[in-house]
């Protein structure tokens, strides 16, 4: 069932891409994609943080290169190579990477792939917080904005295919359709990051793709060969590959 | 003045030690070394951590290596290549850290170089927790264990020489002495890790060593050079070198 699916997919005489320079069907189109995690400061020594290696978003990049595309990655820290070709723009906190992904709109394709941290601690420390005689410390939370959401709702310089992401430990399936309702995104790729499943800091990925067409379940892959065939995928739903 | 401290450090006929096998004063000796941030978990994708490179308490295992002793590296999660000859344990939460830590006693030497996190949230959640529409999640926080100070005031099995690590970003030399008494160690290596210091994530630092006998601040040296600089000094102090 899932080998139909995958061979659906390339159904309609298209076969995967070969990697030659003779066939890069996002030449002139420019891709955004933010990868890793971000960091959110508790005062100058802590930070809250998710767990991502960055590695799903940093293979993205280098398929997005290899199809021909102006590719900006706007990364979180992680401990990877730049992908050649790839503009890599470093950040730490969820505002930093707004404030960047606004500045490169307008693009064609903008993929979410960065585990954003959904708050923030409301005000950051400026000294180390010691250890008090008077208890533990209060972390209020505040907030982090919603950058896939706020991209895809956007009024103007909308891309014209917004991906989300969403990694999940439960319901995989039916927490990524609510999210693409709620967000306003047009795909959703979701996959599920229990800790039984390794995907978390592991090379391999099972990805599925959540639309307004319905669901699309792909097997699992290295995570490079999910990058390369979503890359395929985006460039298809935009009108540059048939 | 600081260089009369250092020329003082090495008076007496003692000279810094060459790096051959002939000399290898802490030779049947074991020392346990602390690296490396602690990750609390949020919930199975969010964390809370410290930033820590882990370099110093690395270079101090390599120090520890070259001059002869059996080493025992306990090492939250660093990007940094195990140093030959010492035996790297990994760990991720402060309790796994302690664990681990008493289970290696007795030992001749403890430096505790890591940077522990001193609260970990009371209750980790099973599952992501999503963002609600019901607010903000409350992060309720524990106090970790204090490995230092459990270590330092053991009734059985206390190593000859505890050294405790002090990051201030203020008042390092007054908040060293209060750290020293309060934990019951023999030594505190005191640094200053505010923004403009360049020592969080860098390649240098500049240590006080704060002990009973009173504080004898170092010059700014490669965290390599402090290493087997304050490895020399902790020998001296166990009477392994004179």
């Amino acid at each position: 069932e899932i080998l139909a699916a995958i061979q659906g997919h390339f159904a309609g005489g298209v076969l995967p891409l070969a990697s030659g320079a003779s066939n890069r069907p996002l030449t002139g189109r420019k891709v955004l994609i933010t990868a890793g995690p971000t960091h959110e400061p508790i005062d100058p020594v802590r930070y809250i943080a998710n767990r991502s290696s960055g590695k799903q978003g940093y293979a993205l990049a280098q398929a997005a290169v290899a199809l021909g595309a102006e590719t900006i990655l706007v990364s979180g820290p992680v401990n990877l190579p730049i992908p050649p070709g790839a503009q890599m723009m470093p950040i730490e906190t969820a505002a930093e990477m707004l404030k960047l992904v606004e500045a490169e709109l307008p693009v064609d394709i903008a993929i979410f792939a960065a585990a954003v941290a959904d708050w923030r601690v409301a005000t950051a420390a400026d000294q180390k917080i010691k250890k008090g005689t008077n208890g533990l410390p209060e972390l209020k939370l505040a907030e982090n904005p919603d950058i896939l959401k706020t991209v895809a709702t956007a009024k103007s310089k909308r891309p014209k295919l917004v991906v989300g992401f969403a990694a999940e430990t439960q319901n995989v399936i039916d927490n990524a359709k609510a999210k693409l309702a709620k967000k306003g995104c047009d795909l959703i790729v979701a996959n599920d990051v229990s800790a039984d499943s390794g995907v978390m800091g592991g090379n391999r990925n099972r990805v599925h793709l959540v639309s307004a067409d319905g669901v699309e379940s792909w097997p699992e892959l290295d995570k490079s060969e999910v990058a390369r065939r979503l890359m395929e995928d985006f460039a298809r739903r935009i009108g540059a590959l048939t």
